[in-house]
């Protein structure tokens, strides 16, 4: 690993600090370099905050005092994402590193929003573009994929046995998987804006699609916004998901039977031609209310039908050792037409006895 | 790790040289230390010639010639399995080690079919036993099972999709897995003595199922046994198995019909009483010819049939990242009573793209 390669990496561990709280804005952090050494840090933490530029420039400031304006003369700067040209929540951060003093600034990615890279480059700022730019938008990946796609990264978790089922058609054998990975799914629920699922799973299970098992120190995060796809309106206002306030939207093709509906419940009209949602302008309107990460979990007939669709992104797969047999619900209903989805594997952990595996699907 | 360990491990490592041909023999390795020194190594290589003992004492006395015998006084002895009391194909390794003067010597595991422990102990020879004996005993646990449950240890290998297809019911995708792993499955056969398929995968697949795809450096092996189980005679004798002259059993039920067989052909009635073959009777029948590892490569019905008698000891299974949807065939025909069967998963690892996962059924 070179210098400038250790200091971005330096900035994106900086950036991870703000997960869960972030969004939608993106994960950010920011390393001030001198002579080789690191003299300022900062990251964000949430929306309406600093940006992480801002911070990193505070901590040289706190550091140095009166020296601060001298030291950063002639420094570099280390960010994950281009700083921002426009006014946003906060000031401009281009404005602050151009009137730093800050020579040379080190950006792994753009960000398709602002024109930061001109605006420093007519400052006389040497910018350079692209380094670790890979692992920057993997970091950044949901809010890449709003401002790129329109639509939020997609991730489809599922719970499976060996040999691929997800329950028993009788309806046995809830908890397929080990403690630890139900406590995992806790934590990719606490990192994901919304939870997406079905009206079968609801009627069927009853979840409450909170966290609440978090393991680890975690000590503030939001509860994501609960989607569910409900066609018909099936739903009958009795379940766990209304018995909280937290925030619930139902995607249905027509709203025009009445539903007892408390205020944490909103009823949003997404018809497509065949008298279902449309799940494509579901994922539409998530991306334009600022989703960038939409866990799904649901059963086997949304999974296929968000297949069909290409869009699952990510298959999270926590699979059990176990054997379900032939009266096993399979996890996806694929039609004949999609047979041999091809996926790539991304990584392979072992959590509680159960295999945790992250796969991409590579679609035609 | 204790020194005593070390130098179990180094047995054990050399007993490992003897793999692809030692069988129906264990694996045995033996180092000979004195005043902490490593001064002989031997390892067993294939029946009829020399147990590890006995060559480690030849080690020992082609290294030091005429002092080996003043050395060898007061030396210490590891060996992963207890020296043969008995003669057989060789003369009695514990007579050798008394006469050599060695004082004390480690083993890892009983041989049920020796009295070497007593016999050493009787002649003043200090004997540790069950040093790293978990470590011994899977290094031979075909050769175990064969002593302790009169059949061979048995591998069920499979190569299944993320949602645990082994192919479309249409019988298309012949291939699921990477050529590394199948490169991985013909050095499993190379290790193996037996290999068990049913009369449907050779009607509709026609494999050879012999050794080919060698990636390793393996300079020798002997082709596995191929058994097949064809309760009603269907194989017609123009299959793949019958075209070279390698070794092969159809076990059937009844051998009343006429099949023109080659002499590599050996037609054996196992017969249970539902008409089918007996798979208890098919595997103490291995178990009595000395088969101890016996890999099984066969479909549904017969790893189901398997399965319910309790006869598979491991799974490895190459998870390909695709998925075949609802078209697919499932890799076990487990019956409902025997829904849920739980294992435990031993290792993982990545090879060619798929996932290489080798977990062990846990019957009630």
């Amino acid at each position: 690993m070179t210098e400038e390669e250790g200091h971005m990496m330096h900035a994106l561990e900086l950036a991870q600090r703000g997960s869960y709280l972030a969004s939608p804005n993106p994960l950010v952090g920011c390393v001030i370099v001198k002579n080789a050494k690191v003299i300022g840090r900062g990251w964000h933490k949430k929306p309406g905050t600093e940006h992480a530029e801002i911070n990193a420039l505070s901590d040289v400031r706190r550091k140095f005092g009166t020296n601060a304006s001298e030291i950063l003369k002639g420094s570099e700067l280390y960010v994950n994402l281009e700083p921002c040209s426009q006014k946003g929540r906060t000031p401009p951060c281009c404005k602050s590193i151009i009137k730093s003093g800050i020579k040379k600034i080190f950006i792994a990615s753009k960000d398709p929003m602002q024109k930061g890279l001109e605006e420093l480059a007519t400052n006389n700022i040497e910018v350079n573009l692209g380094l670790l730019q890979d692992k920057a938008e993997e970091l950044n990946k949901g809010f890449f994929s709003r401002l790129n796609k329109g639509r939020p990264m997609i991730t489809c978790k599922l719970a499976i046995s060996m040999d691929g089922g997800i329950g028993l058609k009788n309806g046995e054998s809830k908890w397929i998987s080990s403690l630890e990975s139900r406590s995992d799914v806790h934590d990719m629920r606490a990192r994901s804006d919304a939870i997406l699922t079905g009206s079968g799973t609801i009627l069927k299970d009853n979840p409450r699609l909170t966290v609440r098992l978090l393991d680890k120190n975690v000590s503030s995060y939001s509860q994501p916004l609960r989607c569910v796809v409900d066609s018909g309106l099936k739903i009958t206002g009795n379940e766990n998901i209304f018995s909280d306030n937290l925030k619930t939207i139902i995607f249905c093709n027509s709203a025009k039977k009445e539903i007892n509906t408390p205020s944490n419940i909103e009823i949003i009209e997404k018809p497509d031609k065949d008298g279902l949602v449309s799940l494509v302008e579901v994922c539409k309107y998530l991306g334009k209310t600022e989703i960038n990460y939409l866990l799904v979990e649901s059963g086997p007939r949304l999974v296929g039908a968000l297949l069909k669709e290409k869009l699952i992104d990510e298959f999270i797969l926590f699979i059990a050792p176990k054997l379900m047999g032939k009266e096993k619900l399979n996890f996806a209903r694929i039609e004949r037409s999609m047979n041999n989805i091809n996926l790539k594997i991304q990584s392979i952990d072992e959590i509680g006895g159960d295999i945790k595996l992250l796969a991409r699907p590579q679609y035609n």
